[in-house]
């Protein structure tokens, strides 16, 4: 490509799977996109763009026409391209809608008018939906009729649905393939089947999935009536997104990747450091109550960031487990309690033995055993501190309504730090070490 | 169930789903358990038996006797019988192997073969193969065949394979249903497809998933030859678990969750913590050179924790982002530099809007220009070292072989540590403040 030998790329890429060549998209320089996009423009699919990291294909999208977006977009299936024009602003979507067909456009615009993440935004538009009175023969006769150009090609179940449109049954491919023609489709589907609601968020979405290790599913609106599927392969995606933000967001970097603009990345992530500045000031004020007790001992400032600092790992521990089983659907109103007493015993168990090893450390290498027994409490009190911390947080904020993985680590540091830090000088006081 | 009810907790649980059978067990007291699961003994299927989380399974089937768990893994399909008794100690293992009917344990005794989280342990072994020279209405026939017990019911696509038994294309279930029957199959299927080794660690087998948005894939052994599938409902509980894992991991809280053993948890948890001790002790020698600077000036004290604490931060938001990056193949060593300098750029406009807020603010309210100087310059330098670190550990242990969500926190953690105090007790006797 730098040598600009764009018959030599085109011929290097041309066998590429359309995700390999999305891929290759992201790895190269975002300044070199642009030429290896006309080096092989013939190439670039609406299935690569779609395949396009986020912030990649926003990129993309944005430098070129509406009527190129458009002519993309009408190659992609209803979803997909919903995601490629979603994060486009009012104007700039509206102006692709106007270059679109009608019929496509009207998709895309009911896909819009649901929230963003919710199954009806997600769902895909093409499915099969058959009456029950079908036999298995009929079936697979209409399946064949070749006029029928509104079918899908790619499905993997096909829903029984009554005169109202409302679901009551599905089969899977499978079981028509290996059952006779004369049998009635009433005999072959399932009736109990797991039906998601247009309004579902995705996180619920990738649960049910998960749950009943779903490939497909039925999207049904508000009145119970058929309007859409949802497939595994969507869903995958969505289950790596919402499984993987979690370490994202505890860490207050936002929901980007390292394909996020900088000028993104910096917003969200300054937006944290300058909350936590914040956060850090209320240890900094306990600190500064003991002023006078750390200028007559200052061992104690030596060795108090080891109280704090110990226990806030403590309490990310916990955090990290409790904001898994919150996202999992493993923690419930109904085992609360068992969680919180599962997590004190625990910190117990931790507070003593690393009370125990820091405590005969210090008391060893500072020759001072009152100064070992006064950390050893401190770091066992800031543990289980730490523990109740951890799972409480998280719950609170859930039960505010709130996302526990956004804000619950700021509130725990600041718990650990500051309590780290008053309960080691406090203990340094009260027990006449210093005074 | 408190009120030794067996009769109504029966009828409350017959109509669930085994997977919310499943969810019930978890939720209820780990003393309870044997309880319910004595009230409503025959709803005890081997599904929900495979739906139970990894921990509340093991219990349960380490308290059955061999013959029971040889019955309830018989129901199962070889891949959740494979899970039911992998983490059985050896002599049990052998005990409940002992107890199956030939043809089950061979296929168990074969997955087994393979390492843990591998495609070999993890696939299915039902599928479909039928050869290329076969016709649609063949092969409908040949899955007709009530006599053919050892085809699957489940399936989504079949398999095309020569007489070597390796797959040359493969055909998903709705193409066949749309193709009249005098078609040839090799005229169908694609022979463009996504092979899995049957080597590939689990993780592997979640992003090929992800990438080429796959329903199943076929898994080959050594030799190319067809000897398993994989299928989206297994690989979503395989992407969900990597993905959120890093989190746990990367917080020193193991691969544990709320329903694993107290002992476990202990284990894992305060090896970190201990370990921690050891870094943050590393801090602590840094400060107790400067011992003599602190007791001239407390404020030191008072302040030097924000600018650890803040640098701790801005290099777990770092680390995160490139953990997620190596996790799903975003981050390659060809653009490792476009992502160190993308770092760099962040970790500058961060550092200093920090540095400005802060250096603002402890001019201010300690009245002291040249202390807020002081520490917005330790605070920039520190945020940088800290994206530098954020990025370049991880990295470096991912080359090492290691997994980088492992004990990149720590190291990272203790560098912010470590040069925070450094450069701000250094800078406060450089720059003449104290000294």
């Amino acid at each position: 490509l730098d040598a600009g030998d764009k018959g030599r790329v085109y011929d290097l890429v041309e066998p590429l799977h359309p995700a390999d060549v999305a891929d290759l998209f992201e790895l190269v320089d975002a300044d070199d996109r642009p030429r290896l996009a006309s080096a092989i423009t013939d190439l670039l699919s609406g299935e690569v763009i779609a395949e396009l990291n986020d912030f990649v294909r926003d990129g993309m999208i944005e430098a070129l026409p509406p009527e190129t977006v458009a002519g993309i977009a009408e190659q992609l299936e209803t979803d997909d391209a919903v995601q490629l024009i979603e994060d486009l602003d009012a104007a700039d979507q509206a102006a692709v809608l106007a270059e679109m067909e009608p019929a496509d456009r009207a998709a895309i615009e009911s896909a819009l008018a649901y929230p963003e993440e919710t199954a009806g935004r997600l769902m895909s538009r093409a499915f099969v939906a058959v009456p029950e009175h079908m036999t298995v023969g009929d079936l697979i006769d209409y399946l064949r009729d070749t006029d029928r150009g509104d079918l899908p090609t790619d499905f993997w179940e096909v829903f029984v649905v009554d005169p109202a449109h409302k679901p009551v049954g599905t089969c899977q491919l499978s079981w028509i393939l290996r059952t006779p023609r004369h049998i009635a489709l009433a005999d072959v589907m399932k009736r109990d089947q797991t039906l998601i609601p247009v309004t579902a968020d995705q996180e619920e979405v990738g649960n049910m999935f998960q749950k009943y290790a779903l490939i497909s599913a039925a999207v049904v609106d508000e009145s119970g009536r058929l309007v859409g599927q949802m497939t595994a392969d969507d869903v995958v995606h969505i289950i790596s997104e919402e499984a993987g933000e979690d370490v994202l967001l505890l860490s207050g970097a936002g929901d980007g990747d390292i394909n996020e603009p900088i000028r993104d990345a910096y917003t969200a992530r300054v937006r944290w450091l300058v909350a936590n500045l914040a956060t850090a000031s209320v240890a900094s004020f306990v600190i500064s109550r003991f002023e006078s007790v750390i200028a007559q001992m200052v061992a104690l400032a030596v060795l108090m960031p080891i109280v704090a600092g110990i226990g806030g790992n403590a309490g990310t521990q916990t955090l990290a487990v409790t904001v898994r089983a919150l996202a999992t659907n493993q923690l419930t109103a109904s085992n609360v309690w068992r969680a919180v007493r599962r997590e004190l015993s625990i910190a117990l168990l931790n507070g003593a033995t690393v009370a125990l090893v820091i405590g005969l450390a210090v008391g060893l290498i500072f020759g001072h055993p009152m100064l070992g027994a006064v950390i050893g409490m401190a770091m066992l009190t800031n543990i289980v501190i730490a523990g109740i911390a951890g799972v409480l947080v998280p719950l609170t904020l859930e039960r505010l309504g709130a996302d526990p993985a956004i804000s619950s680590s700021i509130f725990v540091t600041m718990t650990t730090d500051s309590m780290g830090f008053l309960v080691f000088l406090g203990l340094a006081v009260a027990s006449g070490l210093v005074g």
